[in-house]
């Protein structure tokens, strides 16, 4: 063996192992260094060295008022430390921006979402919205003792995360914008590259990690938003298809004729189930000004007058639904998911939308009589891709620690 | 150490090291020892004590003539024994049954498909019908000197492999066929168990290892034949999502409102691209009768028209190939993959299917632009499906080579 190789070679493990118990902790804490070592199979030895690194760095913290200040103390369970480092995620979508704080266990923070028709404005106006918010948000961390070490970004279009840059978004009308560059020159987001991802492949994984889907293992999970986004989850992973384009729902053809999408196609899901497709069929989107500080055509109105059984209202929710069971049923044949996961605006219509959109998946998705798919409504609504986000930068922490330990000299195996 | 299971470990990674060894003479053979040994990371001594039991099993064979009686000699090249073993694919599809031989390179060394409508009789008669071209093939290769060592069958519809049952084949109108059941009971097709599987699954598998798209890590496969089957292979392997029945393309809806399929829902895939579907809407489907030895209202018929550039039959290609463009596009939109292969009938349609399937594809396929997908003719037609069923046997031989070694003693590590 070369002997140059071997420190880092060393290195190499020692990160590998940190990452380990770091896992092992989040997976199953709090939990002694003995069932740490007994589950990893590393040495006491070297589960104690490895959790004095992780305690001294501020990743893991020792339960109980016995174990203060007395780090290394074998009995005392660990669990992660939930008062030092956090991730931020953001968001950007049509009609709204949104921002989430999550610490190390992944709870939210500090969450704001704030509405506003970003059509209206240029990539830079609204990117600087973000900033804005971004900020505010690290300023709220600060006060609550939390560092932010990394920022990822949900974006509504296609994007290429290895250049950091969003290729187009058809219901922003933007393409080719340099997000991350954008980004990385105005804010100071701690000690990881800003990461970049679609809002739907984002919300998939927030659902993942934070929807309370323990059970499931397989799910294609859709959002409704002014677009309608898709992300699918296989093996408690996101399928990411070849540069990440996958798991397009919204553009999935449900009417071979039907109205021009904005990406250049006819009939895609969006335009039929979209926001904004919903909102014209139930007759809310001609409305002008305000009403009660909310838009008038808003996701508001619609709920309350399906809430009083207005026809219209009603009508245009089941063509939405039908058109949906068009479209999930489509994901079903070609995937075969566990389940399907209802977001965004879906998780407030479900109540409407799960009757006509389980017909229709009934009836075309062909392997249903002997292998069932749940349809089930987000726990996180809209809430799900700016969670997905901060919980990718707390991921990346975990599983690459070191980058909050590089100031820490190895000290074994 | 619990000394009473040492043995059953060491049996254990020798299997292990056994299939090591036959899966990179498989990939990259003939090989030396000292290459495998190298390519492996198992040592020298341990890789020649290996390869003298495959040898001898008659899973490996040595190259060159100076190896001749020298089994063991260290400089002589190994490759896979193609003279000993073979695997039997077999395959029910609905106008035809096929069956295949190959040997352990997956070379197909006897192949047959006998057409006949396979609507007209029961399971029994057509699994009788598969038996007796299974024998007439078993005879066949052991008068090439070759064994059959297991047996898997193609079936068109959905399958549930691990009870060897055929749930429903909607356009036979057979539910649940016990057929593994009814092939052990008619035919020793040596050490495996018997295998069954979707035929377009098996179709994907067969483009994937004698399709000659080395290039290629993901692909959807479409085979064209009175149904239409698809098959998603994702790095390098096929796609099965719960229960195996993912890739149902057949039944994505392109016609919300379209004619009813034999599967329960309307405007299906091949209610308006299967093969019926095509000669019906060419005018091919009421004719009674053969001509010239081939039924009327075939597929050659059908290409003899299309090449006399007959209008009505051009027609109902492309009217085919815009709706293959449809449900095409949907399973790029949600799998992202690089190619889309052409199979079964599409591919002797694919000089006219290309154009209309492509406007479409590019139409409504978002990512295109950014990730171009290919749209490649199968070289293997109708035979992916059956070559495909042959090397699935093959693959188990040589992932699992102890079934066949059970009779030697281990010898080392």
């Amino acid at each position: 063996m070369n002997p140059e190789r071997t420190p880092a070679r060393q290195h190499t493990v020692r990160q590998h192992n940190l990452a380990l118990v770091l896992r092992q902790v989040a997976a199953g804490g709090p939990l002694s260094r003995a069932r740490i070592a007994s589950a990893t199979g590393l040495t006491k030895a070297t589960v104690s060295s490895l959790v004095d690194d992780l305690v001294h760095a501020g990743l893991l913290t020792e339960l109980g008022p016995e174990a203060r200040g007395v780090v290394g103390r074998p009995g005392s369970d660990l669990e992660l430390n939930r008062s030092r480092y956090a991730g931020l995620g953001l968001e950007v979508n049509v009609d709204y921006v949104a921002v989430c704080v999550a610490d190390l266990a992944g709870d939210a923070r500090h969450l704001r979402i704030l509405a506003g028709d970003n059509r209206r404005h240029s990539p830079n106006q609204v990117l600087a919205r973000a900033v804005r918010i971004a900020r505010t948000a690290m300023a709220a961390a600060g006060a609550a003792g939390l560092e932010v070490v990394g920022l990822a970004i949900a974006l509504p279009g296609l994007v290429e995360a290895g250049e950091g840059r969003l290729r187009v978004a058809p219901n922003l009308g933007w393409t080719d914008v340099p997000v991350v560059d954008y980004l990385a020159s105005r804010i100071e987001a701690g000690l990881l590259p800003i990461m970049v991802d679609n809002e739907a492949n984002l919300a998939a994984l927030g659902e993942l990690w934070f929807g309370g889907h323990g059970d499931l293992a397989s799910f294609v999970h859709v959002s409704g938003e002014i677009g309608v986004g898709g992300g699918i989850v296989i093996d408690r992973e996101l399928f990411r298809g070849v540069q990440g384009f996958a798991g397009e729902l919204g553009h999935v053809t449900v009417q071979a004729d039907g109205p021009p999408c904005r990406c250049g196609a006819r009939g895609c899901l969006e335009q039929v189930a979209g926001q904004e497709a919903i909102l014209r069929a139930a007759g809310l989107h001609a409305e002008a000004g305000t009403r009660g500080g909310q838009p008038a055509g808003s996701v508001a109105e619609l709920l309350s007058r399906a809430r009083a059984g207005e026809p219209r209202v009603l009508e245009a929710i089941e063509a939405a639904g039908r058109a949906l069971g068009i479209a999930v049923a489509a994901a079903v044949n070609l995937v075969a998911p566990e389940a399907v996961v209802l977001g965004g605006l879906y998780t407030v219509l479900e109540p409407w939308l799960r009757g006509p959109l389980t017909a229709e998946l009934q009836r075309r998705a062909i392997g249903l009589r002997w292998s069932p798919v749940r349809v089930l409504a987000s726990r996180l609504g809209p809430e799900a891709a700016v969670r997905g986000a901060a919980g990718a930068v707390v991921r990346e922490v975990l599983s690459s620690p070191g980058a909050v330990l590089k100031t820490l000299t190895p000290t074994g195996s």
